[in-house]
């Protein structure tokens, strides 16, 4: 039996409402259940909602209305129109949901969009929502970014930062925590025995031996020197422009970049809509849709809306495989 | 009626004279002609081939046999064994190539990859094939590498430098100057009359606002707003991981990329056979395909290889599409 998933309200002014109601209408009658946790008033009209208490009822109503746990939104939500207000509904939507999962009541937290300005009005101290999750799970400093579509994931050793930064940032250990993290999760989320990662190189070629850049040389090689030594299937540093070629991207599991752009255009580059965001390093599962708030075209309950659904179905679907392959192993392993 | 275009022998150790080999055959049903200046002893078993004297010649031979204007290696060439005596014919089938074109024999010079390290073994100063063009052509630092691809082309502000080198080396001036030279060859080669330029952010989400790099509001937004007082039609920073995805590229014609890996990961992600190498800022045109001498593979005449002709067949269309539309452009014009 599947544990549903636990999908957080996001910002109730953003695409969040009217994404959700695609998302239930799109799986209701396939075996992957999961629960909104949010204020059921921006849900009712166009959709069947059953308010519930307990993420186990989930289950049993999935296939026929919206399963809800009720956050009450402060102020009336205007589509559209961020109200710091509602900032507090946002963060215990976020808070239940990582409670639920640490409990065993819920098998993964799916994130709706969630807009930081908006929060930060309210007081919120996190850059983000993966940095919130990591406060909440007790693992700060820890967590990565994957991006995955169906033909490539990539993880990031830095994130939202600016690239002469992330240059400054890069290090020896911090690859080697990423690429431990990365292994980690795709042996026991997503079942692969022995990961084959792809470390990329920072500069053009790779450096080309040091013609065009020494990090190569003074810094991934021996970080990839190392995590061979401990036993791990890594090749690198991989020239980054040609590695996510279609004839490069089957050699590996998972390409470990060294900037944001250099991962992130890959990915992009080949599917725009369907990228999921999966937070690695938590001791939860977490996924998310790989777009914002999208305030410009929120609706109103009942309205027909132009938001495209696609990256939170695959989010929804990956948080799914996650975490059905997860209590296997874990099952296997006890 | 057709110039022909000037084909280089690049290495004759590399994979060359297989691709040249390979692309007649190709071609040479089709009204696309050209002609090979190099060693006549490394084609001639498995095509038929005329030696001629001059470009003009190549129209009538064409369809039945591969032209070629003998440039006689000094020692006798081993597949996949480069060795640097024969770079004075390697070098000698450039110049040709390019006095051809000048002299308005030949309409583009499309060259076959060399190997920097065995031309500079025989005393080649040049940091590359791109730099030499521009040399011969009197414009040395005027070039600027375009990589096109049929759903792209990317222009790149610095090329072969560290990445921390291509932050230090950006500036509004190359900016601008590469802007100015795309705009002109797509208007002069590509018949675009007002050409949409997209200019890329440095940082991720192109620095949003500054809080992840002041470079988008210091540098790049301001050379933007010159352009724009000019009459050009340019957007950006843009994000540089959205910019290139299937909604957004349709938006412009050109990327304006500030290194080498933001405009080639996008290109060889989305096709790495097909690329083409195309030069901008010489009087001439110029294509090459996207690899380089492929040593590893590389054939004696008559052997069957498995080098892929697709990048050179990809760079010998487009040379000779921007041949005919300089051409018909200019004729406009005069």
């Amino acid at each position: 039996m599947s544990l549903p998933m636990a999908l957080t309200m996001g910002d109730p002014a953003g695409v969040g409402p009217e994404l959700t109601r695609k998302a239930w209408r799109a799986l209701h009658q396939k075996d992957m259940p999961f629960f909104w946790i949010g204020d059921p008033t921006l849900l009712g009209e166009d959709i069947p909602v059953r308010c519930i208490e307990k993420p186990e009822q989930a289950i049993e109503y999935f296939p026929r209305a919206l399963p809800v746990i009720p956050v009450q939104c402060p102020e009336p939500v205007q589509a559209g129109i961020p109200n710091s207000v509602n900032a507090s509904a946002v963060i215990q939507s976020i808070e239940q949901a990582v409670r639920f999962v640490q409990e065993g009541e819920s098998g993964a937290v799916v994130t709706n969009p969630i807009a930081k300005h908006v929060l930060s009005q309210a007081g919120f101290q996190h850059p983000g929502h993966t940095e919130f999750l990591a406060a909440l799970c007790g693992v700060s400093g820890q967590e990565v970014m994957m991006l995955a579509c169906s033909q490539l994931k990539v993880v990031l050793t830095t994130i939202h930062i600016s690239l002469k930064d992330a240059i400054k940032a890069l290090n020896q250990e911090r690859i080697i925590e990423v690429a431990h993290l990365t292994a980690a999760s795709l042996q026991r989320d997503f079942g692969l025995l022995r990961p084959r990662l792809a470390v990329a190189g920072l500069n053009p070629h790779a450096g080309e031996n040091g013609l065009m850049g020494e990090e190569e040389q003074r810094i991934i090689a021996p970080a990839i020197e190392k995590l061979r030594q401990q036993g791990y299937d890594v090749v690198g540093p991989m020239p980054p422009d040609t590695m996510f070629s279609a004839a490069a991207r089957p050699r590996y599991d998972a390409a470990i970049c060294l900037y944001h752009d250099q991962g992130l255009i890959p990915v992009k580059t080949l599917d725009m809509a369907g990228g999921v965001n999966i937070t690695l390093g938590l001791p939860i599962i977490r996924t998310s849709p790989d777009h914002g708030t999208a305030f410009d075209i929120a609706t109103h309950p009942g309205e027909v809306g132009k938001a495209d659904v696609s990256s939170l179905l695959a989010a929804l679907a990956t948080a799914h495989e996650m975490s059905q392959q997860r209590r296997k192993n874990d099952a296997d392993l006890s």
